[in-house]
């Protein structure tokens, strides 16, 4: 590990610790802060965002960028406006720390509490958006985790003056620990922090499919995110076409670059000869494709897969032989066959008679997204602040030693007070 | 990946998709039966496990198997009523599926509940002991979980024995999925499940140091477990000395080679004057030690390395440093360093005045272990049936759609129904 980077994680590290004690006044303090001085320094921003502009202009000219990532890197008073009121929002939040989630005496005055704690340290990695930095920095504190942050190299001088100016605003925050928010840079600290098992604790990623994957294959930090978005809608026989035919246009056209929009269209064969529903698609200006190799595409635009099946089981296998298990859904009016597919498909998200788009977080009412995750451990489907905490077990005893209960001298009580 | 292994994990994926809808009765009935024909089945278990003993005990004489090994291997009438005791034990404790996490109104008719679902396929990675097959199994059963188990070479006859039994009694339950249990044997085998992403959702090895180490550094599917215990006691400058040295004799004694036994004591520079504590251990057994090359080593012996430290966060600094994140106490009668030491020390148990080897399932009451975990996500401590499962989010709507939401026609009501 370079010097540097280690002398970073080795601080951020010692940073995770103290900030376990962090109230939530502290806290919340921290982040009204942050948003004065953000709405003081906005000028500054803006200022380094137009020197990145500009260079991610003749990028741009020279294919070098493509005109999303250029797009998304640009920060307006609007951005700016919803980077301040996230952080006033966050700050609203219930404390996600120090939640008595079990207490039990285990026998007189032994007693077991387990209580949420935050998991350490989080490295971050992402793309282009340089409005990440005050949302993860936001989620960060609110659930008293340390961060390292790997911004894109497009957006460097724009990361730089924000976390330049959140750093400045929790320097004049009493009792708030030093180094809980950090930034790294080059190519070669990704390599470093996804190597950095005994310093970091969770890698989340935002950005696009191929960064993930490359995170997921080359490091043995847990990876909260999702690679893939394949999502399916199944039109089964007894749906309702006009329900089918607006929930998939919402579904893959309101925003067709999210990786809740729907990749894969399951039709029950019952409606072969009936073309009203993909011609009804196609006049909402979605492409229709049918062949194998698309079933584990994610077109990310107005273009969509279609396959008839014979039945509900046929859907179901289909979607857990090719799907990303984020988000699928049934239109149907046979509500037996809705919480089949809704216990069969192995998926984060599994709906019924509603569009894909609904899973996020805050669609799902979490005040705050995390990210959308396809684990099948730890956290799943749209992640809230709950994502970023673990817990702990405190045992508060007198003296308490296990050899009577071995030898059957004493017996545990086991009463829940909670 | 193999032929022959690539047909067991595809397999045993199959069979976690339809176990997801298995009823708690049926479970139950599986659990029940299994334990029935263990109970008729016992003398061919004893006979194929004196045919392991026997081999084994060439490998002893020849040194290639340690005593320790040899005696784990041999199952009695004890353990075998044990281990049909846990099968009636587990089918009584509630179903950890299908439970209401969350239920949430997003919308006039727009409903999201989460809830409980298995996490999909298992691999158990386990050492010697035979009796682990049906522990594992029954847990399996229990959460609707398929199972792949690769066990110890020297148990191979007692363990296919005992699986063979097992499957026979799963064959006689109605609607009980094929291939949730699965065995296989060679180590090439552990290879290829280590590199079973897309099939193994979550390993969980049963064995030593060594073992776990290998596991956690060959894999990129999750791993529940510890690799080392190396706990702390701390006896504070207002210890009760009589309560401290009772404590640490519990700890380190009643059962050395336990992962929750003390392996490190810190005590104040109070008592550097008085010997009284440290040769009342003495006096018990315990050899002590003290050189920085012991912070970090695990005797599992009745070895215990000591130091001294100037103050509380001394001491917290040393756990956070050289410890193992697994169960730390501190033996004080000042509660505010108690609650100081319980906040700032990041294990997974912080007790206080009592001893480290209440870290166990059984004694937290969760009526069953499927492993003590030092990770910081998906489960931490002690891990009950809980840390089987992850959850689904299930959304019923009636032909719901977002574009009304993200125009501002329609508002969220987030009403918690639960």
């Amino acid at each position: 590990m370079n010097k540097e980077f280690l002398e970073i994680a080795k601080n951020a590290k010692k940073a995770s610790i103290k900030a376990q004690k962090l109230s939530n006044d502290i806290k919340n303090k921290a982040l009204k802060t942050i948003a004065e001085f953000l709405e003081k320094g906005k000028s500054e921003v803006f200022e380094a965002n137009n020197k990145d502009m500009q260079e991610a202009k003749s990028l741009l000219d020279s294919g070098e960028i493509s005109q999303s990532i250029y797009n998304r890197l640009k920060l307006d008073e609007n951005k700016m406006r919803d980077m301040i009121q996230g952080l006033i929002d966050i700050s609203k939040l219930p404390d996600p720390v120090n939640k008595k989630l079990l207490e039990r005496e285990l026998d007189d005055g032994l007693i077991l509490t387990k209580v949420s704690c935050p998991i350490g340290v989080l490295g971050i990695i992402f793309e282009a958006r340089p409005d990440v930095i005050s949302q993860i920095s936001a989620l960060a504190i609110k659930s008293s985790n340390a961060v390292i942050l790997k911004g894109g190299k497009e957006s460097i001088n724009t990361n730089k003056a924000i976390l330049g100016i959140i750093n400045s605003a929790l320097d004049t925050v009493e009792d708030f620990p030093k180094n809980m928010l950090n930034q790294v840079f080059s190519r070669d600290d990704v390599k470093e922090m996804l190597e950095a098992d005994n310093y970091i604790d969770l890698i989340i990623p935002r950005g696009g499919n191929s960064l993930v994957q490359f995170i997921k294959s080359n490091t043995k930090i847990p990876v909260l995110g999702h690679a893939d978005g394949i999502c399916h809608i199944f039109v089964d026989e007894s749906a309702d076409l006009d329900m089918a035919k607006k929930i998939i246009i919402d579904a893959k056209t309101q925003y067709p670059s999210a990786c809740n929009s729907v990749e894969t269209l399951l039709i029950s064969d019952k409606f072969t000869k009936s073309k009203e529903l993909l011609s009804g698609l196609e006049h909402a200006g979605i492409k229709l494709v049918s062949n194998p190799e698309s079933w584990h595409k994610e077109y990310s635009d107005k273009i969509l897969a279609y396959k008839y099946v014979s039945s509900v089981d046929e859907a179901i296998d289909h979607i857990n032989e090719y799907g990303s298990g984020h988000t699928e859904s049934i239109i149907t009016s046979n509500k037996e066959n809705a919480e089949h597919f809704m216990d069969m498909v192995d998926s984060a998200g599994v709906y019924h008679n509603a569009s894909t788009r609904f899973a996020d977080g805050f669609r799902y009412g979490f005040g705050a997204e995390v990210g959308i995750s396809t684990n099948k451990t730890h956290a799943r489907g749209p992640v809230g602040m709950d994502g970023l905490v673990i817990y702990k077990y405190k045992l508060r005893g007198s003296g308490d030693t296990v050899i009577e209960y071995v030898n059957g001298e004493k017996h545990f009580t086991h009463k829940d007070l909670l």
